[in-house]
């Protein structure tokens, strides 16, 4: 038989760009400020150990097998009652186990949005969702942030505009209100009370998410949106900050028709047991206020490291807002810096970060750059920092020589 | 704030049935035939544990993180040199690592398909692969298996009816060309030979689903799909019924642009490393081929013993094909018999199975029934069967006074 090389029109759906986080670099001492990822040195190992023991040899057998169940019944119950602590009080029904937050993304904007749909999102906005919004046809607009997180004003505006002018409305908002990826920034109150009256009142849905709410430095604690209107919010948050990431769990918290919906669309029935049971092993044998305590202690003093190395290396080359919370610093350059151009010059020099490009619709967001203070060590952020600084310059004058 | 009750028009690509699988029985006499599971006593239990404690003691920090990469290295070696085995050779930008083979099915269909395209699939096929072909906005076309599998000289007559009318040709064929789930067939080696030809010849792709490939009876084996047309092939297999579901890992074979194209579409990265870090420990651990040697003894036994039952109970009230492997048995019972109906009927004796509606895309199916020998035990095989029996007698008894 001979091989007929044909062409073969794939899917428009795939995106033409890798999702970040991954990297090729493999030199020891590069520092990766680029990883949004947890710190290893706190995932509870030992515990975990135990937890996995016991959860082989008490439920083994359950818990290999398939479920088609939302979620195990010892994690649905620590997720009800850790909502409740944020002033969530959510039914049986109204709650859904989910692959990582990641999944709950993606199953929240399959269950609201037709191709062609539109979605409003937060400029910058987190680039999984973003991708996940493409991938289901939706057109999308974006509304700025700033240091009270997206201009709600401006929704509010554009919400009266399109229905004077009988434009299309969203279906769905997808936003960060608490310590916003990448921007670091936490919608005020004000603002979440205005945009649940919003959605109310022009009948959209709100997908919260909310995977950093726990990892809160000062512990003052504003309502969520979906306590605000549960009928027109879906909750996500993950156990990837406060855990650990690569047991990919996290959870949905909605109204019982659209966890009904989310649950149709979990192809293959829903998440893997065996890790859920590790999981639930792992909740009952860890402190976790003491856990979550040794957390924010540490993230915290990670920030503070890195706040004072910007401070240092860049003085007032770069302006940012200090995030009470999360992971990320969202470092704002002079417009007319092109990040995208500094990202293989600080490589060279020891450095990566995420450039502001990745996290918006449009070609914007050029002169921002993320950097996490989650994942390297506070030696590592002040070196990574100071390298960035110095490719900074570099570029600097070899774009003033040139031009 | 008023709540105003509004509705909402959720999104188009909603399924309106859950997937077969659960169940809301909790008698423990009851009798799950319905349940395509694995027999959970033949999980490795002792390994996995000693396999999970090493995973996290030596490579736990890794483990717990996000990962980019396409699997894990030792999991990808041990499914190169198994794939190997089964005269595929595949490089490593030719494989991924899935979340299931559910996952593998819903990347493949998303990575050809666009709402609209064509896609042609067997009658009866794999409900939860026609319920993602349905959410991608597939338009089905079935083709009707007999006891060599799907009906290949009828797909050839449609290309060729198809290509003469200018109709349009399809995207892609999603088939289960090894010990079918429900039918128990396997494809003759003419018909792969001719398949891989036409899929050559009009340019469409085949997803290879060969879950259940392993659990073969004889040993006689035959070349898969893939290893006949790999550049229009996309391979899928899984761990779950060779190792446990509940790990929730598979794998997809295909060319690397394939892949390529796959892994945009993998939101969030990849698969989880901590399931698979234990698994790659886990393979250590066994001897594979002694493993699969239980696993394949036990069902066939399983079958044999079903096999005795329902000739015993049913008579000619019912044929099928014997499978020589797999997990399922296709009771085919005279046209007129409504599963559907028989299926409370059955619950209240005590046994639960599939009817055969679920594996149709239209109305078809009806006096089909599929019981699956894999979970249960002798014992429950012979008195589900048998009550089953019963349940049909009661049934036609019922009709025959009524009508
Ligand atoms: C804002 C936000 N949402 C969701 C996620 C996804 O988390 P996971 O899928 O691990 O739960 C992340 C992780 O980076 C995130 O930053
Ligand atoms: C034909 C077939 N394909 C795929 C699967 C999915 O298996 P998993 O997602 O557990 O790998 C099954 C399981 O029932 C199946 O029968």
């Amino acid at each position: 038989m001979t091989v007929t090389r044909q062409s073969f029109q794939f899917a428009d759906r795939i995106p033409s760009t890798p999702s970040i986080g991954s990297t090729t670099v493999t030199s020891p001492d590069h520092v990766h400020l680029s990883f949004g990822f947890a710190a290893p040195h706190l995932f509870p190992i030992e515990q975990l150990n135990e937890a996995a023991t016991e959860a082989i040899t008490s439920s083994g057998r359950q818990a290999l097998q398939y479920s088609g169940a939302g979620g195990q019944g010892k994690i649905r119950q620590w997720i009800q009652s850790r909502s409740a602590v944020h002033g969530m009080h959510v039914k049986e029904d109204e709650l859904l186990v989910t692959y990582g937050s990641t999944q709950g993304i993606d199953l929240a904007i399959n269950v609201l949005v037709n191709p062609g749909d539109h979605v409003w999102v937060e400029a910058p906005s987190f680039f999984s969702a973003l991708q996940s919004l493409r991938i289901a046809g939706a057109k999308l607009t974006s509304f700025p942030i700033d240091n009270d997180g997206v201009k709600v004003e401006l929704i509010e505006q554009a919400l009266l505009e399109a229905e004077r002018s009988k434009a299309p409305l969203p279906k769905l908002l997808y936003i960060m209100p608490t310590f916003h990826n990448p921007g670091g920034v936490t919608l005020s109150v004000e603002r979440r009370i205005r945009l649940a009256e919003l959605a109310q009142r022009y009948n959209f849905f709100i997908i919260e998410d909310d995977a950093y709410m726990e990892l809160n430095f000062t512990g003052e604690q504003l309502p969520t949106l979906y306590s605000l209107c549960p009928e027109r919010v879906i909750y996500l948050n993950t156990f990837s900050k406060i855990i650990a990431p690569g047991l990919r769990l996290g959870w949905a918290l909605a109204q019982k028709e659209v966890i009904q919906k989310m649950k149709l669309l979990m192809l293959g029935g829903s998440v893997g047991v065996f890790t859920q049971e590790i999981l639930a092993q792992l909740l009952e044998r860890i402190d976790f206020e003491d856990h979550l305590g040794q957390l924010k202690a540490y993230y915290k003093n990670n920030r503070d490291i890195m706040v004072d190395a910007t401070r240092q290396h860049f003085g007032s080359d770069v302006t940012f807002h200090l995030p009470q919370g999360g992971f990320f610093i969202w470092l704002a350059f002079n417009p007319g810096v092109n990040t995208t151009e500094l990202l293989p010059l600080a490589a060279s020099k020891g450095v990566s970060f995420v450039g502001g490009r990745s996290f918006y619709i449009g070609q914007d967001g050029l002169h921002y750059a993320r950097v996490c203070f989650s994942y390297c060590n506070g030696e590592q952020i002040t070196r990574g920092i100071r390298a960035l600084a110095e490719a900074y310059k570099e570029w600097k004058s070899g774009t003033v020589q040139i031009g």
